[in-house]
């Protein structure tokens, strides 16, 4: 097992990956220990004494903010995520044609959103799914990106659509139910573009945080977490945001994290509340639905705004985000973490 | 069975309560019924015409916001919970001696926060389990109230406890585990002084809400609910705040709510956020622990907060309820509901 | 604080008990500790050296398994429960006349049938709600024990139910909502008839095992646990039993355990292949709903069986428990615990 | 779209989607709808008349027991998955020698069991992760069968890892993780070898039948199912046990059942009374971690089972399944699903 010192750099890290690639593929990669992680934020538990603490095995590396004590930043182009500034990806569903595409597209780009999440048809229908469609998408978005300067963000579900979105895309998306699909962690890892990975309705902070071990040790270090609720015993939202997992990932790692309120709730009038929320709570930026047909009822389900709720969250959420960040105390004892 | 209107006054439903009394009380208290709240939240499900909705009896009544569309203000003296003013009920946990109980109360006064939540133990040892403790702990909560002007807080766990509690405190709490103690809530819902109802981690918000009902039922209209987080699979925080339910409950009923970020995770260095993020999803107000005893292990589990920390993260908390309040077009889309 | 030998008797306890009586109960409620029953049960954290465990204190006292190796037997008259008969509790809904009681009462009389859980109402609407139906319900219980010989069970709320049902039946039953409810746990420690403790939804093994050590320091150490699901985010059921509690409950402490799959599937179909998987992997008996409407949809949706699919289940049943019990190398393993 | 009749061979299943190949590939995945499963099984919700529900789209077409009344019978050379035939798959752990291997084989295969899940290591760290290791594995696998005739179960996570796979093994398994990767679930449907499909542990059944769903579509309708537990609160096991998901999918599906003890449970002591369970609720079958190096740390956190061990459980499972399979009346009861 080769062992790599804590600033190594990701071009030193894939080197090792190359070398180890014919035969045996790096494996960094430990089952989940709900323990571990308890224990680091925690303290110690009452009945352990320090000095065995310090036997423990860590279950991050490359992950850890202990080796990385500075925030990692995530450059897209100009665009820096897990800086001051709040990232905005916008997902939009239910594009009917060229022109709404466009004229949304302008409204979010003067919003100053800086990332689009631009899909025919959601996955598992991916937007690979229907090959002919796919294609008209991604050239509308390459012409969309020209205009306004919007980033585009496409999920990939394989090791094959990571190839096509490697040349379409600026930033890439593994979803929820891909967390600990390790092959595509994998390749991940070997790619050059950044990549944001959702936490999985299933998945512990352990088994999140482990995830993105996997992408950074194949040598990508530009991994941005994206929080989107787990599965509860709740019975009036898709899933339960955690939003406690903020503060956490934040004291334990490095990495940006962002937070999707829109299928999280899946309930459009909780998006507002939660988009503050999880600014206020720490959250480096947020990724949220908008649709442009309001009254379309599989819209609703998936808690999409409206451009005008949008617009109006916007707002509410930059104000909450200058709080957070300038001029208070808070700030301080967060950047004290 | 005696339906009243829904503008009846809670001395109107005491009456009727009354009447019932001696042969068979009142019983509003319907089995938990998960679908009815998603259907009132998320619209209709798409299987059903609307014409079938109308049919579906409620399970609802004086909380709902339907019969009662202005938001609820709890009076508490000259403290409004509910209104456009922040409510900060902070929790006290071992007080060494008189003197370090007058000096922090008088630093949370000037914090602005208008209740002490004083006990001596916490519950299952319950304020009234050591009845000599107790007593003094009343006396000098009686002794704080009038020099400072803070309202007293006290959990309540059976109908003794709210007989003493009546006389002693502004305000009493029933706790989570004592959520669905029917004969609890019938007692609280004779009482004169406001009620705090915790939610139970295992609760969903129909449960939560119908229990909240039982009390109103009985006479007390004067209800504050007060998020505390449910359980879920989480591994580093005691409990999974559930901030969703805050949009959810307002939007449903008319109740003040507030949110209990301390005993919720668990952890200190987690509850700035989580206050801050509490107080952007709407909530009225904050219950945080305070401890003057920083580096006791038993205070950290309790997620308690020093003095100074507690001060920082008020100030910020203040300037985003600001924020969320005034002048923005959120806080319009709010009072829409 | 005072600790008792492991080995002494219910009598000393409440000898105890009185003493401390005018000025300070006895409180041994530790709030609940998730880390202590793993480390029991699943051995030492990697992390944690041998010696360390010895210093950890421990939770349980008098139902600790370690202080009473022998698995307690509770009696209610001739019949034992915990021992090697199986234990068989049947509740009725919905009886609507003298006769049908009657009728089927003989019914399960003859099916070997023990207990009947008679309730003119469920909790929270309890059997002393409405208290002329209550007279006569309690009335016709008296009757039908006198004929049949079943023994009464009835649910106590609070403390002025157990006073009542002292009096009128055999065993008291502690519903999951009340399960924390500490008051009612005292007053069932003082209590001479044996309880019936059902797990809260939101509870972990920890703390049912710990509120049922509140009434055994109370002095009553006739506990009979009940295992009746918990809340998780499954659709199906209206609440998940978990199974390995069973096991688990039984290797850590000497308290004899039911199931009761009618409330936890609240699906009658689901009730016959959960009761014989309760009684598979280990549980001393059954509480099971059986109704004499099976087209009702109020029995239905609580997972109530009709007379005659009751009678197939416990046939079923019967020789699985004989399976589990006599004869087979696995009963021989259990007895090793 | 094309809609296929339900009672369409596989074989015209398959021939549609090479049709469809080129330019779109057929998409039957819906998202998950939490009520469908509801309605089906518990029948109507209380305000949804009977005449709106044939209106509702089934979610599940292939795998519905509807279209398909009659039990699914996986055929592997002579061993049946889903018949009167009790399935035993054993998992090896920690084999040290080549020698032993062979030991265990034999022990495992007069005990009746009919599978091998050989693998040098566990995923992530799949068979295909330490590719010199994986050959021995592969060629010792085929060794084993052609003196025992134990049929060989093996791991995919990818689609290069089913090209092996098919060439190798006897029946491939989809774990938990990657239950929602879409691409492996379609080459799955590609495959001509059977699929064990185990349950993620934050899928609900829904979603669990519709990845099963997805496998069929695309072709490949010998797929079984297993049980290995969901994430609760619960601290004491790895996963909850949901062994109500058996009468459930039995109810709903026509597809083999198996439940998997040892890594939901995660400790050895649980495993034999959660098999007796699983098999008591109506499973078809078993997969069962075995170690023969009981002292292993790592084999213990796995909940794996000694040699003696397992062979006392199997005897103590078969008498059970005898019960419940003959001779009583509750398997008429279960085949008159």
């Amino acid at each position: 097992m080769v062992v790599m010192k804590t600033d190594a750099k990701p071009k030193q890290v894939a080197a090792v990956r190359v070398i180890t690639e014919p035969g045996l593929s790096a494996q960094a990669m430990p089952e989940s220990s709900p323990a571990k992680i308890r224990e680091e934020l925690v303290g110690l538990p009452t009945s352990v004494s320090r000095s065995n603490q310090t036997r423990i095995p860590e279950p991050y590396k490359l992950i850890a903010r202990k080796r990385h004590p500075e925030n990692s930043v995530v450059s897209v182009d100009d665009v820096k995520i897990g800086d001051s500034e709040l990232t905005i990806i916008v997902a939009l569903s239910n594009i009917e044609s060229r022109e709404k595409a466009f004229c949304i597209a302008e409204t979010l780009h003067r919003s100053g959103a800086q990332f689009l999440h631009y899909s025919a048809v959601k996955p598992p229908g991916s937007p690979f799914a229907l090959k002919s469609k796919e294609q008209e998408a991604l050239k509308l978005g390459a012409e969309i990106k020209a205009q306004f300067g919007l980033k585009i963000v496409v999920e990939v579900v394989d090791e094959a659509t990571v190839d096509i979105a490697e040349r379409y895309s600026d930033i890439i998306q593994i979803g929820g139910r891909n967390m600990q699909n390790f092959s595509l962690l994998r390749r991940a890892g070997r790619s050059h573009v950044p990549v944001i990975l959702k936490r999985a309705v299933g998945a512990t902070v352990d088994d999140w945080l482990l995830a993105a071990e996997y992408i950074l040790v194949g040598g990508n270090a530009r991994v941005v977490l994206c929080e989107r609720g787990i599965r509860t015993f709740n019975e009036y939202t898709h899933a339960t945001l955690d939003l406690a997992s903020i503060p956490c990932v934040r004291r334990v790692s490095h990495l940006p994290i962002l937070v999707d309120p829109s299928h999280s709730t899946g309930t459009a009038f909780m998006v507002a509340p939660l988009a503050c929320a999880a600014i206020a709570a720490g959250a480096h930026g947020l990724l949220v639905e908008v649709n442009n047909e309001p009254n379309s009822s599989s819209a609703d389900a998936l808690g999409a705004l409206t451009l005008k709720q949008y617009q109006q969250m916007i707002s509410t959420v930059r104000a909450i985000h200058h709080t957070v960040s300038n001029g208070c105390r808070q700030s301080r004892a967060l950047s004290a973490f």
